[in-house]
């Protein structure tokens, strides 16, 4: 697969408004469904969310889960890893926050940083890149069967260009500032990298990716909120009565 | 293989005395070695023991690793999971508490019981023994691959005539009484559904079992007590200087 040659904006008829319309209905169904999931309290929902810096992974939490009980929802943002994650195995941070039955969790960035990030900067050798995607489709797998963890995941997917436009208008609009980060820009210069990375890891994926166009906010809120309600309602989560 | 052809007591000449004074001299190096992997912080070591009730786990602990520094070395006794554990994939619980590099942890009983006690209950189907038993390989060689952890497992081998004698001391003995449990000779009553579930183990398991003949303690001391320091031999912690 190529990432250059799949698009990053719409191939369909775009009405914004009309998206944006729909998206909010779509996530107070969302809403429902988790509270349904949640009182049910016998699957969850693992929502990964990849993609590079300014892709939007917060605006679409934002947007497509604003309608659940914080009680059942939680996002897991993640970070470079303490000393003590460090002394452990790569999934071991990544398996203590495992959603519960019953839950929903999304991770902002995950474990597929740790054959990204890790392999553009050569931090690891292509052996042990190799085995960590053995190990990430072995640990995904028993999360969904011996958990009944349903594990989404999506790849944010933003043009080089658009990610400039996104990273200036943070230096340049007091309101987008707090986000500005010098290293995202460092970043920036492995584009290339990154992308060859990425068509690696959704290739070796045993659970597939959704590669979402995301150079516009809404209908990449639109996409993911259609995927994450059919599956819920695929789920089918029941009130006991 | 076959457990019930399996030798419960040692087949070589036995000398309990000498032994005795063997272990004590081995144990005293494990603590020399242990201070090492501590010190140096890269490895860790695993130690899974595996037996009947009174097959003298908690034995094996005291004697063969006395010597050694509390601060680097944990014991894990696995018991029925807890609400929020059940709520989660069976290694869950396990990934926890898997040892950072430059510590030993000992796990007293493991996720093997899911597959042991589970299987012999009829508490999971046998689609989810196979797919646990397949799990339980990736676990164990992320633990190996990704942060340099040995994993070193034992079965504390006793007869059924063995075991009914201790449990009974236990009734019998008020310096024992504390460790009598009903529900063990309960459990007795499966012993060959066990012994076969155990078979299965040692067949299916990519990082190997060793069987150690436990009737006699002092013997079961020797040879684990032998493995541990063979092993921390060969993974050579280096004091930094």
């Amino acid at each position: 697969m190529s990432l250059l040659s799949t698009p990053t904006v719409p191939t369909e008829e775009f009405n914004k408004k009309k998206l944006v319309k729909e998206t909010e209905k779509m996530a107070a169904q969302i809403g429902d469904w988790q509270h349904k999931l949640y009182a049910e309290g016998k699957k969850s929902l693992l929502v990964i969310l990849q993609g590079v810096d300014a892709s939007g992974k917060d605006g679409t939490v934002k947007n497509v889960f604003k309608s659940c009980n914080p009680t059942g929802i939680d996002v897991y943002g993640f970070k470079k890893p303490t000393e003590e994650e460090f002394a452990h195995d790569f999934l071991w941070r990544v398996h203590k926050v495992a959603p519960q039955k019953g839950n929903i969790m999304i991770f902002n960035r995950s474990h597929y940083e740790d054959i990204l990030i890790q392999r553009v900067h050569n931090w690891i050798t292509e052996e042990r890149v190799h085995y960590r995607m053995k190990a990430i489709n072995a640990f995904e797998q028993l999360l969904e069967f011996d958990n009944n963890t349903k594990v989404l995941k999506f790849y944010l997917h933003i043009s080089k260009e658009e990610q400039e436009t996104r990273l200036q208008e943070r230096i340049d609009d007091p309101e987008k500032r707090w986000k500005h980060n010098e290293g995202d820009w460092e970043e920036r210069k492995h584009w290339d990298a990154y992308m060859k990375c990425y068509e690696y890891v959704f290739t070796e994926s045993e659970i597939p990716w959704h590669i979402i166009p995301a150079d516009k906010g809404s209908y990449r809120n639109y996409l993911i909120a259609k995927k994450v309600l059919q599956t819920l309602t695929e789920m089918n989560p029941v009130l006991q009565s």
